[in-house]
């Protein structure tokens, strides 16, 4: 049973399970809020107001005024019927970051990849006999023999022509994807474009409307390739065993499903209204979704096919759009710093402000990048997918079932909250820094990730120690632990990416303190708590208020490829101007990766606030 | 049973029937030869030397001592066994107006339609690690995104450059035709192109080396689509009756005859070795061949799908050639003034020469270009198929049965000679033109086209008077006779001819006196006698010397464009500046064409040198 969350005046809408917050519910709707604590409720940044019947939380933030008029907090607000949820200006994330609406996207020059022109032909005679393609050429002001035309459109244009009586809609593709003519229709006819998300986990679609640049609909899906393992590693392997077809096939039925589910709504939409779509993923995604070979990114010196994929067609792409329609996707920089980080890079503005901006994309690989308008330096750091619910025995991906906050109280009370008000089953990212974090602050597990055997829910086994999370829970009523080694992979996946960030600032002799604006993105960036993260060293220890989230900065990157030439231009520009710093070998990554695998550090004058919380 | 006759330098080789002349020949295994008289034997222009035994008609133009070395006329020496042909380097046709040899193309700046570029690429590792593409690119010296690469291909490429070592060949569309890559193949491996021309009645396909620009082979077929009618306007009304996809399987499957016919000396060419076709036709033709939609050529005011067909690929064209190769069709004029004309512009140079000159395509349709490097005009005259064997009883294309040159002595004795040394079934133009001038020339035939009963061989039937020509011939033994009505037809189509080069003249406020060339294009047009031509009024009375043969003129514009990109540019200049007039509601050539429907013209000043040979 699912529940309809409609947003206005985005007119966006998601459907949800029950006990699902709005904020949530916006995210899925593609709506972004202003969030920045993660959803605890103690910013007050994501108020919104409500009409017709949730659940709450109560909440200070809030005026007793507003709340009677149907403010509420999107983060601790659930969904329990279908609702309609406005969302003040105040409210939006800043303008430029994450295009959805039509208010937001204003500010861009809306050059999409594919646009109408309407026209209306003089009708020919003698004095005027010029042939049909080039009578159309004339009218869109191109020289004849310059406006590329498909040959199946070029055999059926003299009837349509004629059919439509001369007055039609052509639809172009954008100047810098070649400028081609995709259709010739009648003016009722209208087109759409989709931006697509494709992480190795899931994958997000939004459809845009092209000549507003308003958001119509948003959907996510998990990545069905998921069966053939959940890293790129796997996945490449499994490629290079015969698997390219089969993995090609799974994302492309993903996308399938998740054009159906986000078309369901538009039923005048079909097929051939899908004139462009825009994709951000990681090399290896990019590589699957366009059937390339992606076996040597994962041979040293991990070459890609590709970091500049090539503009395809519609027919060419094996999805349901316009044959001549244009699938584009952003450039990445190397194997393992894909178009989806240039999409952050694009969806953060960093590449355009004059600050030093640090961003992470907490994903499976956990790319970073430094820099401003000046420079740009990027690295994968291998992280490993800790925090996204692999190697670790109680770890989950963030869906209904999943502890995703963790609160141990001074009287060592482990306090939980689950997604979807549901028994727990497992703890999601956000959740596990949490425990960790906790754990660290009350003493319970030391600065080497030992748990203290003899505390308190501290149970000895023959591999280690574990700490009982929750005593018995969930549909099998099995307890939930966190164990010895699963702390050790949680920590060195901290660790890749702490390390990471400062090799990346040493190499242009800069340090933390420097850094204006921390950007954090991916799905995952936007429900941790900051403090927990520093706590256990994953982010730098820097004033709370210099970090962002910028949601999925992929998915944003890609509608503003979708909607505007020159973001398509900055996305090129970014590719040729990142320099990538490959870790593989770098002594000097590993050097500081030793030096994280502490909680917090080894070197605790890098973490100030948490030496000062743990009285050392 | 054929001979091969083969071509040195050129090292092009013709299979033909015993008896063909040398001449003939050498048009089709692409070789052109210098003759202006038209197959005579009078110019003494088509020199060969011959290693090897033929027949020779005896000659004044050869030296004593020449002939004991093997020189012989060309156009009046007969194949009767295998035969090596050396053509000194005086007797090719002047260079720039077809190209067929080495010699004659290097002249020309070659810039194929496809290029090929030997690439070494350094072998990828961590200090030089830019992915496969823009590695190539790198080495092509183009941008990273700005080198497009079929989809097809690039899911290939990683495995094929480390197949190859990164060691290759890469094949490339020329900048103008959009500079994609076309393979990348190891570097034993070579390409070809062709030059197509697509007639109504014929179809003429040369394989040319892309790198030398070197003619390999030529080979000839009729039009498959003759079953569905003689001429453009019965091909259209098939297109319109649902047999558009026939018409164009009809074609392709003449090309594909051709191809199979022109490759069969060069086993080591597969399909895929074909990078590059060139076609010139008319623009009903070009639309079949595409498969575009003619219906509105036809139809009043004649405007076609386009006149600047789109340069497709290999695979969308339905011949055995790269998927990824170009198919580029040279730009028309009009409905009926098509690439094939511009094509003849682009073999005579009339459009780079200061001075005035007059171009004749005796087609079906007969197109007329007139001008200089300052302007071009053209119509086209529909002057019909009577000198292509249509509307004419006796009439008959130029194969071997026909009777292809006729002479009526003093004594009325008429002499034929017929193509083969076959006993004659029928005449062709050439044919037709020297009997119709030698009747009217003997005073058997008065100015309006009527025989003169009771003189010799001039027998009155019920529907008029006929001429015996060969009283019985042929396998069936028949009589080969002219008809009133057959001379009637052949009137009204040189009448058209002539009044077309009148409007055109007259358009631009010239005189025929201030011409300096008249260019004959066509396959026919080099076998016609001038001064027969001339004498019924299908050519003006101009001095003999500015008459010149350009040959197959369409051909030669194919192979032009297939090698140079200056050629392309030049036909696109053709087909914007040229002025198309339209004759079919004509006042002005109404009346040319009436005054044109007499031996040779009801105006007998405009043909001085004819009436004093009439004694007028």
């Amino acid at each position: 049973m699912k529940f309809k969350v409609r947003f206005i005046p985005d007119n966006a809408t998601a459907e949800v399970a029950r006990g699902t917050t709005l904020l949530d519910s916006a995210i899925m709707a593609g709506v972004d809020l202003q969030s920045t604590c993660g959803g605890k409720g103690s910013c007050g940044k994501c108020r919104v107001v409500v009409e017709g019947e949730t659940d709450s939380n109560p909440t200070t933030k809030i005026a007793e005024e507003l709340l009677a008029r149907g403010h509420r907090l999107a983060c601790q607000t659930f969904v329990v019927d279908d609702v309609v949820v406005r969302v003040p200006e105040e409210t939006r994330m800043r303008a430029g970051k994450i295009l959805t609406s039509h208010s937001t996207t204003s500010h861009l020059k809306l050059e999409p990849m594919a646009l109408e022109v309407d026209v209306q032909l003089p009708k020919p005679d003698q004095t005027d006999n010029v042939a049909d393609l080039e009578r159309l050429a004339r009218a869109l002001n191109r020289e004849a023999g310059e406006l590329h035309v498909p040959i199946d459109l070029m055999r059926a244009l003299p009837r349509r022509l004629r059919s439509l009586h001369w007055k039609g809609k052509a639809f172009l593709a954008a100047e810098d994807l070649g400028g081609g003519l995709v259709d010739f229709v009648s003016r009722d006819k209208c087109q759409v474009g989709a931006a697509l998300d494709i992480g190795t986990t899931t994958v997000v679609l939004s459809l845009v409307d092209l000549n507003s640049g308003k958001l119509l609909s948003t959907a996510s899906e998990y990545n069905k390739q998921m069966r053939a393992g959940d890293d790129v590693i796997a996945r490449i392997a499994h490629a290079e065993e015969g698997g390219l077809d089969e993995l090609q096939r799974l994302v492309l039925d993903t996308v399938k499903e998740l054009l159906r589910e986000a078309r369901k709504d538009s039923e005048t939409l079909g097929p051939c209204d899908l004139t462009a779509l825009s994709v951000a993923g990681n090399t290896t995604m990019i590589h699957l979704f366009l059937g390339l070979d992606p076996s040597y990114i994962r041979q040293d010196p991990y070459i890609p096919a590709t970091n500049v994929p090539l503009t395809i067609h519609g027919k060419e792409s094996g999805l349901p759009m316009h044959p001549h329609g244009l699938v584009y996707c952003i450039p990445g920089r190397a194997g393992f710093v894909g178009g989806d980080i240039t999409a952050d890079v694009l969806a953060s503005g960093m590449h355009q402000r004059e600050e030093l901006s640090l961003l992470i994309d907490v994903g499976t690989n956990g790319e970073v990048v430094l820099g401003n308008d000046q420079f740009l330096v990027a690295c994968s750091t291998s992280a490993g997918p800790a925090f996204e619910g692999g190697e670790v025995g109680c770890g989950m991906r963030a869906m209904s079932g999943a502890i995703e906050k963790v609160c141990i109280a001074e009287d060592l009370e482990t306090k939980v909250s689950v997604i979807g008000c549901l028994p727990p089953t497992g703890i999601c990212g956000s959740g596990l820094i949490d425990l960790l974090a906790q754990l660290f602050v009350r003493g319970l597990v030391d600065r080497k990730g030992r748990l203290q055997a003899g505390r308190t829910r501290i149970r000895k086994k023959d591999e280690g120690c574990e700490y009982l999370v929750v005593a018995s829970s969930g549909p099998t009523g099995n307890e939930i632990v966190l164990r010895e080694d699963d702390i050790a992979n949680l920590i060195r996946t901290k660790a890749a990416l702490y390390a990471g960030c400062r090799v990346l600032a040493k190499s242009v002799d800069k340090t933390f303190d420097e850094l204006d604006k921390i950007y954090i993105a991916g799905g995952f960036g936007n429900y941790i708590d900051i403090e927990n993260a520093i706590t256990i060293g994953l982010l730098p220890d820097l004033p709370r208020e210099r970090f962002e989230f910028i949601g999925n900065g992929a998915l944003a990157g890609a509608v503003q490829t979708l909607l505007s030439a020159e973001k398509r231009r900055e996305a090129m520009r970014v590719h040729e101007d990142m320099t990538y710093i490959e870790l593989s070998n770098s002594s000097a990554f590993f050097d500081e990766f030793s030096s994280a695998s502490f909680l917090p550090h080894t070197d605790l004058t890098l973490f100030p606030t948490v030496a000062r919380s743990i009285g050392s």
